[in-house]
């Protein structure tokens, strides 16, 4: 995409000045329907060194509500940061509707001056690449307008200011070894950026090459991509959405058959005393297994899913029980917050992946958006629709990071879960477990059903397939959910 | 304190037993009340290592709901968390409301490890030792229960146990180089140890000296404490707070006088074209200063309070235009969220407290809590009265820290006010700045004031004083704003 750039172009001042004014005019306007129709904005800049980011940045976000936006300085990744997946730091810097989060260099080095600087190879390059365009589309599905600035300029340009910056005392620091080291391997660079450029270039989250040796010509055009781009978002909130055709599909992920609820036999039990022996095996194996995984640094991430009363909790609570209390995290889901509806759904998830060698348990998760969320109608029919696929990519992405990502829906049939709701309204230490909205949840019995079949069948990947927990007889459901803990991190190591 | 300790207790298999037994079952039902009653609490490990801390806690939490509670393993700070107070990173992991933080050492290895590790010197030490006891006494104010253990072992037991654990095979990895060195500095540790516990020993949050030889008695110790703390917690919660005594005070930090609002003249002005020079010689001014910040690491915090259309947002605009965007950041404060209610009110401002190097603009800020949360009712009565002192002891804590704290007050007169409300009801582009809640608080005038001038006396402090920012005229506004920001930096570089 480099070689279409009109490096030539230049503005003289009074056609600068004209057609800016109108333009900052124009976008001065455009951010209080930004924040009253609560569209979410990013706004990135990438490029050459000495191409101006810094200061193109700065002008731009004169025109802006200080209060309405963030700018972010992406350097490389900290230690602690590399022990996450790499597009951690960027999903839980998105903006929520209204705001603008301003990226000076973004998520892009990671994909391009890593393959000069630290040699990163061809294929992970395009691998991170999907990713990147993953992260960009599911943002972009949910409103976010994504604006995508890279700032060119020629080799022999960018001599010249580096020569420029050294040669004054004041701006002299600026000019670091690193700096004429990337002069000098400008055509290396060229290559890498290119290739970022072309398969990342996306409809929906398009590249805008600046031809920056004119900054004033710059300036003009970053400002009309800005107004254009706000502009036709806006517009495209206004239109009502298309429902979408068809139902929903997986995304292409090679799927692992799961039975349908009503076909899974209940009447597995154990016999208490086998049940204590059992536990006390398996629980002594999984503290040995911690140990391993956090030596290898092995990523987990589980996710506890059932009908109320199924027995989440006290599953739960034999499972931690061997494990090293500083290396797993249970973390309870609720309803989203205000904050957390401001965001893409997955935002709120993405910030409790966990550090490599930890275990992050889930209870409850991101499926509530296949679940509740569209019975209850808390998302709309196209949310719901584009779930499955956003789902499937997300866990993917924790595989390929390395995680081991074990699902299990703890399965009751409806006459258990009476007996169990009637157990915790006439126990006085259990009432507080039971609320009226269990009761209600509980009338929609069928819909949940629907719901779980095709979370099932369209969740279930090969890389993170579910595990049914059949629950009738708890203690055969503590035994079978450590054992497929077990046996799946073992599968992984 | 550690002499005390009784290290020969011990406690035989059936007693233990029975004990425990008991107070578990007592400790798994209070954590309910915990919950129900919305109590915080903090409980934190610390200890000579080969104590037992890591088995102890996790024996503790079995015992626990996991939803309901977080376990933070901490390690000496990273360089990131360097670049902030020392207290930030513990600040933001207090509790909300009905949940437990539970810490694996936590910010005492600061002041004691660090003592002889990094030859932290006992005048610094006894600083930062004031600052804990003032974070604890703060959060305890508002309600958080903090409990501390310190698992206390002899150099012979410690020895024994270091020796066991590298004879084994599968626990050797867990000794390392630096456990023996610590081993082989046991007196040292011994007396930074002592000063710590007698010096952070409070009646709001003492420490609970765990002799730690017998595993068993140890845990009963534990859960003993768990159970009587949490029980006198809940008693407390149950009780109506006594009314404060007396005007509320600023907790003895020298104060600054400040004019009264009815004495500030406001006649002042500039003329436009003055005005424009002078703007453009001190913003050039600024820019150069931001580099020094940045070189020189220094932070600065700029808080915004003021009149309802006294021009905040306006004057924000003309003193961020000249710093770097990379190193500053416009922090809006709104009413608080639910999350943010369920924590100690400074928590959300100390999220936000910047890296050293960096600028923080609060428009608006905790000073929301002496005004608007008052007058409403927002805070109770006791909340208030301590507030003076609470908010000195944080922007304290921020400049030895090495911030420079810069408060404005803009001040306006009521006419002014009409006049500008008038204006932008009348003005299609302003409408959106002037809203129903702006009236009712101008009704509120009188009562504002009071609180306005009371805030000024009790919180200009020496190292944060508050500067009165004429606003009549905007431009004589800003001027000055932007004239003592870089006078205060000036000041303090």
């Amino acid at each position: 995409m480099l070689e279409k750039a009109d490096l030539k172009k230049t503005m003289i001042g009074p056609e600068f000045k004209q057609l800016c004014g109108r333009l900052k005019g124009e976008l001065a306007v455009l951010q209080h329907a930004v924040k009253e129709k609560r569209l979410p904005v990013i706004v990135l800049f990438e490029g050459w060194s000495a191409a101006g980011k810094g200061s193109m940045l700065a002008d731009l976000i004169l025109t802006l509500d200080p209060r309405s936006f963030k700018v972010y300085s992406t350097l490389p990744p900290t230690e602690e940061e590399r022990r996450r997946p790499f597009l951690y730091r960027h999903w839980i810097r998105t903006p929520e509707g209204g705001r603008f989060s301003i990226f000076d260099r973004s998520w892009y080095p990671e994909v391009s001056l890593a393959r000069v600087e630290e040699k990163l190879r061809a294929k992970e390059a395009y691998r991170m690449m999907d990713s990147i365009n993953t992260f960009e589309r599911q943002l972009s599905d949910d409103g976010t307008l994504i604006i995508k600035f890279f700032l060119h300029i020629s080799h022999k340009e960018q001599e010249k200011r580096l020569k420029k910056l050294s040669a004054d005392k004041d701006t002299a620091w600026r000019v670091t070894p690193r700096d004429w080291k990337r002069y000098k391997l400008y055509d290396e660079y060229y290559t890498a950026f290119d290739e970022m450029l072309e398969h990342t270039d996306t409809p929906y989250a398009p590249w805008h090459v600046i031809a920056s040796h004119d900054k004033g010509a710059a300036m003009a055009e970053i400002y009309r991509v800005m107004v254009t781009s706000i502009k036709s978002a806006l517009a495209a909130k206004e239109k009502p959405p298309l429902l979408p055709e068809g139902s929903p599909e997986a995304g292409g992920f090679p799927l692992v058959r799961t039975p349908k609820l009503s076909d899974i036999p209940l009447d597995m039990t154990v016999d208490p005393e086998r049940y204590k022996e059992l536990l006390k095996k398996k629980q002594k194996k999984l503290a040995e297994l911690h140990n391993r995984l956090y030596r290898t640094r092995t990523p987990v991430v589980v996710v506890y899913e059932g009908w109320d009363a199924a027995g989440k909790g006290g599953n739960i609570r034999r499972l931690v029980k061997s494990l090293d209390p500083r290396g797993y995290e249970v973390v309870p889901i609720a309803a989203p917050s205000k904050t957390e509806l401001a965001h893409q759904y997955l935002w709120r998830f993405w910030k409790e992946v966990p550090k490599d060698g930890h275990v992050a348990i889930f209870d409850r998760s991101w499926y509530g958006r296949v679940m509740v969320e569209h019975i209850e109608g808390f998302c709309t029919p196209q949310d719901y629709h584009r779930a499955f696929r956003e789902i499937n990519e997300f866990e993917k992405e924790l595989y390929d990071w390395g995680a081991v990502v074990i699902k299990f829906w703890l399965q009751i049939d409806k006459e258990e879960q009476l007996r169990r709701f009637k157990d915790r309204q006439e126990t006085p230490e259990k009432q507080w477990k039971i609320t009226d909205e269990d009761w209600r949840n509980r009338e929609k019995w069928d819909q949940y059903e629907d719901a779980v079949n095709r979370m099932l069948e369209l969740t279930s990947t090969e890389y993170a397939p579910w595990t049914i927990i059949e629950s009738q007889d708890k203690r055969f459901a503590r035994l079978k959910a450590i054992e497929a803990f077990i046996s799946a991190i073992q599968k992984r190591l």
